[in-house]
């Protein structure tokens, strides 16, 4: 079957709206073409390193003085103080209204229950008589989450960041957002704050932000993990942190992505607004659709145009759109074959027969089933976290969840029966990797000198 | 209380044993003291950084044939080619006696055992009426294990790292140890690989392995996620491997370490025998003794002095008490909070009294409770894992576990009634962020236009 909308392989950065259209015919592509279409720009900020390793070590210098001069070079403000306190946070969150207020109480709500559902204790294990293992949880002692500001002003990360860390128990939560002109944060930040029993809100944004975190300055304490998206400058400076000291970061980021797979049980209008939600995010968003039917996916076209000029942030998903396009495949397992290659923070199954298919995805971060189930829901309210593995990473990585605030000790204990059990076989291969002094920690314990 | 054998905090190197013996009491020490004593070297292997991205690029551009030119360089080896297969593996192993297969079979069974306990089904949790959220456990499908060879051979860490991966259900388990002179692995490895069902073994050893795995060669299959320890080549090509590709890595890595925490309920010949056992890994490893009683640890002291001599790694082992120290506390309370600012890999409890104190454990790996549960059960046969977080990065980081080779994906499903019931809310919240196609997405749900 050939069509005009169909694109070469060779040409993959036709738009798909705006009337050219990319679509892809699964059985025509080859291999490197799979390859050339699942990727994406892992680093696209490497250039910044040496910029940012600039501002690292001079947070690591000079402390909070270097923060006051970034916030008046990047934020153009000049600070009194480097936080906001509660009477200030309470002052700045009066401006959130009733309706506001019980939308994010909704929130918080669902997104505690699950996130709660996620601390478990486990059970002590007997592996022989007398040779006992278990493991316990124990919070992430300081963590530290990264709040954007400035256009994109992110309540909802927020929450999805301080509940988790607040049901696994972290001590301290240290919180930093850039700080408006008016030297302050947003009301919905600042309301979030109180919700989650944050008395302060430190006034400091991108690079400089995570170094202070890392290294600590004479009024952010440095912590043990960063968590938080941000701008490319905010992602090089984890990711150095990352390579450079102890301090942990929750995951590396890349720009935000969706793939929806589709058959004729789905409605177009819903799959555009669904692929116009993820592209308005910013230009380098992707919005892919992997659809059995080559009507749906001309219809989501159509609809993709109709709905576009609608949105205040037009230009911005016109733009994300071009670097997106679709795929026709023959049959729903295809298009997971496809999705799978692709490994997508989002995934969409646009479909009445999502339970057909579901057991086959190997790689996303999170997953929206049916026709009734939209990203936006999950971005907000409905309770799974919105911190989710980019460009590939689900592949090896999970998103954020209680677990990213905890470590899993391993306890063991050995009765005397238990050293007796295993004692013998543990000699056996201390000798075998050539440690002897392995093997005498257990036969002294098995034959202990007279006192 | 004053003794001779206290060296002055200044003085942070002075010898555990060989008479010296640098024994801190906790109460004369400064919040720098303490700093001073807990910090490691973390990342020694910097100097090497770009010896390793040169490595990393050759096998990036030259695949295979640059596999065999460092088998060549570093291994002393001509490869005819880079694998063992099954039929080698088996003659390899051959070598194994019975007394050794019975030993590795009771590692391999305990470890099963309790790794098996930590794959778990979590349940559905409906945050609101007919809004389902809840998480699925999927294998990291494309895995690589490296096994150091050449004089470390070890067959456990093939055990520790081979079994979570094969109870995850990792569908493909790319191996990489370093060829012997011989042009072959040790015995064990080729043993324990067949235990675990693999039937290749790739020859590749150092950064060279790490970058194999991370961008896949002709015979090398590209993973999602590298585990395993090795030499600081190894380490260093792991981290430039994380920071620069979408594979993921187990954990960062640093000398191994213990600490010992003891009062006057333990045994001196124990505790001895435990310290040796970790100083003995390097040179570079750390064995430290938190005490309550001044009295034991000078027996330690004079224990340690007697057992190292007939040690085979003794000067090893000498090398590495010089970089180790003792702390003497005024109770197990001010132990444990010296420990939880260590944040050990390795934490001894030898007292009677561990329950008194376990639940106060913060920043640990694994944890060995009570006078007659040596460190050495848990290396080999116990049944936790014995690859964990050195080097303080326990305050963020858990060991390897089933979770390691595993991702857990959010899932969610909204019925009609569950979309009424969150969508206002969505909608509320997509508009506060300034997101109108998120609104939007949930908009076109709530009032569907006509077909």
């Amino acid at each position: 079957m050939e069509n005009k909308n169909y694109s070469q392989p060779s040409s993959l950065k036709a738009p798909l709206s705006g009337g050219g259209g990319a679509i892809y015919k699964y059985s025509e592509l080859s291999v490197s073409d799979i390859s050339r279409l699942i990727q994406r720009n892992v680093d696209p900020a490497n250039e910044i390193r040496t910029l940012v390793e600039d501002i690292i070590e001079n947070v690591k210098q000079h402390g909070d003085n270097a923060l006051a001069d970034y916030a008046e070079k990047f934020d153009k403000v000049s600070l009194d103080k480097l936080y906001l306190d509660k009477t200030e946070l309470q002052e700045i969150a009066a401006a959130v209204s009733a309706d506001q207020q019980a939308a994010l109480q909704v929130a918080y709500d669902n997104i505690y229950k699950f996130h709660q559902s996620q601390l478990k204790t486990e059970d002590k294990v007997e592996t022989m008589p007398g040779v006992s293992c278990w493991r316990e949880l124990r919070p992430i002692e300081k963590v530290g989450l990264y709040i954007p500001g400035g256009t994109a002003v992110l309540p909802s990360t927020f929450l999805m960041l301080g509940i988790p860390a607040k049901i696994a128990g972290c001590k301290e939560v240290v919180v930093c957002s850039p700080p408006q002109k008016n030297g302050k944060v947003n009301a919905f930040i600042a309301y979030v704050a109180l919700m989650l029993g944050i008395d302060k809100v430190y006034l400091a944004g991108g690079a400089q932000a995570v170094a202070a975190m890392a290294y600590g300055t004479e009024s952010i304490a440095k912590v043990d993990k960063i968590f938080g998206p941000g701008n490319q400058f905010v992602t090089k400076s984890k990711t150095i942190i990352q390579s450079t000291t102890t301090t942990a970061i929750d995951m590396p980021a890349g720009p935000s992505e969706v793939l929806v797979i589709a058959d004729d049980t789905a409605n177009p209008v819903f799959i555009a607004a669904d692929l116009l939600a993820q592209a308005e995010h910013g230009i380098d968003s992707q919005s892919i659709l992997v659809c059995t039917s080559q009507q749906i996916a001309e219809a989501t076209q159509a609809e993709v145009d109709r709905q576009l000029p609608t949105l205040p942030r037009a230009e911005i998903a016109r733009q994300a759109l071009d670097q997106s396009y679709m795929v026709v495949t023959g049959n729903l397992e295809e298009a997971m074959a496809f999705s799978n290659q692709y490994a997508p923070e989002h995934l969409i199954l646009a479909t009445q027969h999502w339970q057909q298919i579901s057991g086959s995805i190997i790689n996303a971060g999170s997953v929206f089933l049916g026709n009734l189930t939209p990203e936006s829901a999950g971005d907000y309210a409905s309770g799974t976290n919105h911190t989710l593995p980019t460009s590939s990473y689900a592949r090896a990585y999970s998103g954020v969840s209680v677990d990213s605030f905890v470590k899993k000790i391993t306890f063991q204990h050995l009765t005397h029966e238990g050293i007796q059990n295993i004692g013998p076989s543990v000699e056996i291969l201390a000798e075998m990797e050539g440690l002897h002094a392995h093997r005498n920690a257990v036969s002294v314990r098995l034959s202990p000198p007279a006192p």
